[in-house]
């Protein structure tokens, strides 16, 4: 069947992503279900499956569909994260022994795992923010709800926290910012900048990101009193499952 | 020629992306310059034009390099504005007078199109925040140095600006901010939510972005004292193009 649009009318496969977009984003079609398969648009439109799967993947590549293997293409399950700048660095929360990522999670059960921490030469980026040739550094990953969200690597100078719980698996109550508290090096003042970018091959083969998914890219810089930066921290997260927020004042 | 990989080594577009990415992400290919061609990659390594093809795709789907039309690969260009959430929306800036932009822009010349100012019924997720059923929406595309690189979208309780100059495209010293000032409603608190997708077929095009290029969706809030709502800025941000700057207190 010839596919002839109106003048200045999009192709139909376009036409047909902008239908299924629109149900996703009105929340006629959620989280998770299937959309329309191939048979069924060829069906419903008189298309060739080829321009069905032209369809879907518009979709796909925007981020709001996945494609499961053999089963069929559904909305992209959606249960954000919301990740208070400010709030979760809090003094009194880490002061008081509390994982900041139970800020993030809010009862949601989050694992920690890949942890590899090792000393290191700095690398030139690094030692002009640290002001240190060795770092010690701390790589790990996090999931919630069993679903990879976070790849963080936090950057110390390794001068100031060798021997400290800081270059062991378990940081003890409170965390990394407790332990620089304990050796006179609370952290005063935070600066986050952030990024977003396709992810690296690595980075999606650890996040297990489907194809259309970039990453947000957060470089945090934690200052003590006086300015001095203690811990440098690089965390590529999942745009999917993710929700920034930021509050301040005028 | 056959292409054997080695057992556990990736195959060979992967490797030459991988070599690739390196020299761009280590400097020694630098902003604006041309990658190898696909004759080149051919002759280097003994590889079909496919494979060659390939292997550019991966940095022009990671977002580190864009194709120009009959003249090869360049590494993107990346000199970012360094958008600063908190010191840009300072209230002594627009109580000046200042625009916003100036914060942003630093000296680099830019331009506000495609302006749309209209009222308009407000939709279900602006209801419940701006707690309005009409809303002035003013709608528009920034560029610096002649590359758009943001759509934005203000909302406005419709009965709260109706006759001010919000309603107009010259908005006057100050702008917006300054005038919900002379209403009663300087905005003194502010909420960002940051996000981070692929961009609509829309953006896209309104803004130009290559192929492999995300977005970075921010929704903000601004409160006037008591915490009433008197803005909601939708922007959608050409991600190659910025950094987000966030500084806060332990």
């Amino acid at each position: 069947m010839q596919e002839t649009p109106e003048p200045h009318e999009p192709p139909i496969y376009r036409r047909i992503a902008d239908r299924l977009r629109t149900a996703i984003l009105s929340g006629s079609l959620r989280d998770g279900d299937r959309l329309p398969g191939e048979n069924a648009l060829m069906a419903e439109y008189g298309i060739a499956r080829a321009t069905a799967r032209q369809a879907l993947a518009v979709l796909i590549n925007e981020g709001l569909a996945v494609p499961k293997r053999g089963s069929g293409v559904y909305v992209r399950q959606f249960n954000p994260i919301r990740r208070h700048g400010s709030r979760r660095l809090a003094r009194e929360r880490w002061a008081q022994g509390r994982a900041i990522w139970d800020s993030d999670t809010r009862g949601r059960p989050y694992t920690v795992d890949e942890v590899r921490i090792s000393r290191e030469p700095a690398q030139a980026d690094m030692t002009g923010v640290l002001g240190a040739s060795e770092v010690w550094v701390r790589r790990r990953r996090y999931s919630v709800d069993g679903r990879p969200v976070q790849l963080a690597a936090s950057f110390f100078p390794a001068d100031l926290v060798e021997g400290s719980a800081i270059t062991r698996p378990d940081t003890g109550p409170g965390g990394v910012y407790a332990r620089l508290g304990d050796l006179g090096y609370a952290p005063a003042t935070f600066t986050e900048e952030v990024r977003a970018r396709m992810p690296l091959p690595d980075e999606a083969a650890m996040i297990g990101l489907p194809a259309g998914t970039p990453v947000i890219v957060i470089r945090r810089t934690a200052y003590a009193g006086g300015g001095v930066p203690v811990e440098l921290n690089e965390m590529v997260l999942d745009s999917a499952a993710y929700v920034l927020q930021y509050d301040f004042d005028a």
